[in-house]
């Protein structure tokens, strides 16, 4: 496994890998890897005939306030994944080589980035965005992969991709869970026992707005309600930040569940904001 | 040549072309060709190995009561100065091809498209670089060609594709002027005698702030208020819209001509709003 430092070698390694045929496959993380992007990892290898992984800690994507500074950068650990994981180059550009001279070009995506975690969060997605451009225009993957925890940052990317004509292919990979059902994230490691007990009530708000729409039940309102039961009975959820039933392509709220809905919850929990979502086509129940 | 309608048939001859080892020239173009596009395209030819001219009056960067309906539109015309510059493709994909859902998705760059032309069109650059960054992943061009004459556009479009790392070269070829100085353009055949004549006093304006730098003068004021002189010679410039002394670098104004400047220059005359511009470097002379 190669470790590029640079925008330069990180090119060349993949226009060799290019010259012989192969498919490039590239998964962006900001490193802290966990089984959650090991999961993506594993789809590229599955599918691409050469994986890059990109590590890099986007100040882009951070507002004011937020945890760049303690981000977790175990970079030795992600490196000693990505071996295991079959992984061809490790992309690890320092923010001189990402942000050269001051960024003065965005790429923003109107409306899908204003509700959900773009109320909390405005400039984040367009720091998504716009390292996710840069990244695409340094890789040229055929194939990039995204998970769907971040649903909202998903559904985005795809837009993007296909409103710029991108040259490639957006694959979302499922979102893996721990034992418990809390989804994984690097920022799970900011839990303590209790809070991390706490968390796996995002999930089980989730599956009860599951079996709820399996019983029938398709006011937003009431399903929105019960999953609010659910959240407080977990005292370290300091703040429900949203609970949405959206439309799955437009993001925009629904009324009623109909067709393929997203279900979106973001807590507070000691010093996380935590996120986690099911994708429903009622449709095809 | 080859007339591509379809983003998917132009990719196929580009790609042909590659993979002979072509370089890629591309030179975007909202067609009504005249010797101003001819220039790029000869450059681009000269450069390149596989030549690639788009024509799509982009509806995105024309502003509410500005010229899209009347936008000159001579296809037939184009693609015989086409095939006599020896392009390889004509890439004219219809509105369905370029926008084929509502597009959210938007490139803009900051603070450069703020000043100048940016003042009265607010929205113009941002639809020239979206559709451009399409453009270029659609054709995937080692080398894009785009005129001097369009000087903020030129300076927009080479920040966007360095922040964004967008693997192609920007090249920017001299404006071409008319015999009595007028810079070419599109939007030049609107005009009637009078007006022709009147607009030659644009580039005889800039003639004469070249003159007073060269006589030493560094006021921006001074060397504006003489440019303004001549242009109200003209009784068919009904506005001066700007006269403008800016850094070439960052577009902000500068009280004094240091090291290199850009003079530029835009008016109302007849149906027309004509620009035009001079770069200067000081230091140099």
């Amino acid at each position: 496994m190669e470790v590029a430092r640079t925008i330069k070698s990180v090119r060349e390694f993949v226009k060799a890998a290019r010259s012989k045929g192969k498919k490039i496959g590239l998964a962006p993380t900001m490193g802290a890897l966990h089984i959650g992007h090991i999961s993506l990892i594993e789809a590229a290898v599955k599918e691409c005939d050469f994986v890059v992984v990109s590590i890099f800690v986007n100040p882009a994507q951070f507002g004011p306030g937020e945890d760049f500074q303690e981000y977790p950068r175990p970079f030795e650990a992600d490196l000693e994944i990505c071996r295991k994981a079959g992984v061809d180059v490790v992309f690890a550009p320092g923010p001189e080589q990402m942000y050269r001279t001051e960024n003065l070009t965005w790429v923003s995506v109107e409306k899908l980035t204003e509700g959900l975690c773009g109320r909390s969060r405005p400039t984040h997605f367009r720091g998504v965005t716009t390292v996710c451009t840069k990244l695409f225009n340094i890789v040229a993957p055929d194939t990039a992969f995204f998970g769907q925890k971040d649903a909202q940052q998903a559904i985005v990317i795809k837009r993007m991709a296909a409103d710029l004509n991108m040259p490639l292919e957006i694959v979302i990979c499922p979102t893996v869970r721990e034992p418990g059902g809390l989804a994984v994230s690097s920022r799970n490691q900011y839990l303590n026992e209790k809070e991390k007990k706490d968390a796996t009530f995002i999930y089980k708000s989730l599956q009860q707005c599951q079996q709820l729409i399996r019983d029938g039940v398709t006011q937003s309102d009431a399903i929105i309600s019960e999953m609010r039961k659910i959240l407080r009975q977990a005292s370290s959820i300091e703040e429900i930040e949203y609970i949405s039933v959206v439309d799955a392509e437009t993001l925009q709220d629904v009324e009623k569940v109909e067709g393929a809905v997203l279900v979106a919850v973001a807590v507070k929990i000691g010093p996380s904001r935590l996120i986690d979502n099911i994708l429903l086509d009622t449709s095809k129940e």
